[in-house]
């Protein structure tokens, strides 16, 4: 695929179409055999819908250091089956107590706590096996190494831990930048760098890019929660303030919370800019916009 | 380390020697700048004891196919950190609910539900970490498909999940044996056969060895549940029955389950004395004895 659009939507249907039957793929390949149920609950977790960013982000991160999106279709297939675990255990009642997501029941209510634990712990370990299925290149255990990071407590683990250990607090905006750099930053960071990775490129001329992406992100998330409606985002909204959530929004209000957002756009932007000519860069800006709009 | 030793017991106490330094420092290396009551419950359940068998069998597997103990390290530490993923997991209320783990409180107990939780979850990805932090070889990325496929659905978690799924009911012994190669079997397995790879042999001929080792390790958990003192094995015991699990005791009766453990035992000695000469091949002996003579 190699089509000239520099829009998103566009971008994103092209790549799609090579994405989701490679998941399929993955996700099938890695299942056979495995306890019927426990399959069902695991396809429910990965293949009900979803934004696919990461994964996106992923292919786009190696289109951009000059590879074809094919090299990257395991990295971007590993980073959506750690999301997709993530979001099965934020779900359950000790964590968040969510019950619907991406506008159906959640896991652990339709498959029950125990089987959404394990399907969770199940997916983790599907997306290194993903990685290790590859030709076994320095690439790919790069790639691991760097997925291992960003999913653990340092990371996505470590940013989860803060969200949930501050409820009830009031934070300061650098406790706000901390919980969102672990919790969603550490993820979309590593699709980058994947796709750096796989597209042959220095993933460390990227990280600035990716910090500020990953914290646009959960900005615009938290900010969704306050002004959107059920309808629009798959899920309940208002249930930040109900649980305490330490968020943008509670530390900046919802005009300074904007504020931020758009300024972590620009950055994002900037970097595009000043990195040109760089292959996608009108694609991946467009998605930066796409996510700024979302909360505006 | 090269002793002459043909004892388990002896030869262990030397391996551990350069084993706990290693998983000691790669679980402080993963958890630097991670919040620190997520690091002191992922340090409770890591390093507060237990008996180290499959970094053992790790070690060993790597000397018997001609390598030096210290390459499989990265390997060792790996499978142990997944073991104590699933024990935290295991413990949490809506899967065994256990309270006691090794003579300790189970990591909910002390640090609360849902930090087991992350707990368990970050240590998942800390395996995969230390796999991939070691020189970028093939070995490697083989190592880290091997301990994923064993921690995955059709390994592991599958073989919990079947656990879970069949409480209360009469299972037949090939149930029996299904679920014990998942839970138990699979991980065994690729703790010796990570270690075969360290070492530079074909873990294929390793297979047979290690399934019956698993599954007369589960056996043995089975009948020490009925038989041992709480202070023998560092967790409350009868809970089998009361939970309404499936185990070999239950399928076989005590007397059927300790002829199975004891044919098992029996096998897998025969492996090692048809495979001669091995090295390690008599601590190997020892250590099939050992686990046996737990359960007698």
């Amino acid at each position: 695929m190699d089509t000239k659009t520099s829009n998103f939507a566009d971008w994103q249907q092209d790549a799609m179409g090579a994405f989701e039957p490679f998941l399929v793929d993955a996700c099938r390949n890695g299942l056979r055999g495995a306890p019927a149920r426990l399959r069902e609950a695991i396809e429910s977790g990965l293949l009900s819908g979803g934004k696919r960013v990461r994964p996106s982000l992923a292919l786009l991160g190696c289109e951009a250091a000059g590879g074809d999106l094919e090299a990257a279709l395991p990295a971007a297939a590993a980073v959506e089956m750690i999301h997709a675990y993530s979001l099965i255990h934020d779900d359950i009642p000790c964590m968040d107590d969510d019950d619907i997501r991406r506008g159906h029941p959640a896991v652990h209510i339709e498959f029950g706590e125990w089987t959404a634990v394990l399907a969770g712990d199940a997916l983790q370990a599907m997306a290194f096996r993903v990685l290790a299925n590859q030709a076994c290149t320095a690439t790919g255990c790069r790639q691991a190494g760097c997925l291992a990071e960003a999913a653990g407590p340092r990371g996505m683990v470590g940013g989860q831990f803060l969200d949930m250990n501050s409820r009830g607090s009031q934070a300061s905006y650098r406790e706000v930048e901390k919980i969102h750099l672990g919790k969603t930053g550490a993820l979309i960071e590593a699709s980058i760098q994947m796709g750096v990775l796989a597209g042959g490129g220095n993933p460390d001329s990227w990280v600035q890019f990716s910090r500020s992406l990953g914290l646009l992100f959960q900005a615009t998330d938290d900010i969704l929660d306050v002004t959107a409606q059920e309808s629009e985002i798959g899920k309940p909204t208002g249930r930040d303030k109900e649980e305490g959530k330490v968020t943008l929004v509670a530390s900046e209000g919802l005009d300074g919370a904007i504020e931020k957002a758009t300024s972590l756009a620009e950055a994002s932007t900037r970097f595009l800019e000043d990195a040109q000519p760089l292959r996608r860069s009108a694609v991946l800006e467009d998605l930066v916009n796409y996510i700024l709009q979302r909360c505006r």
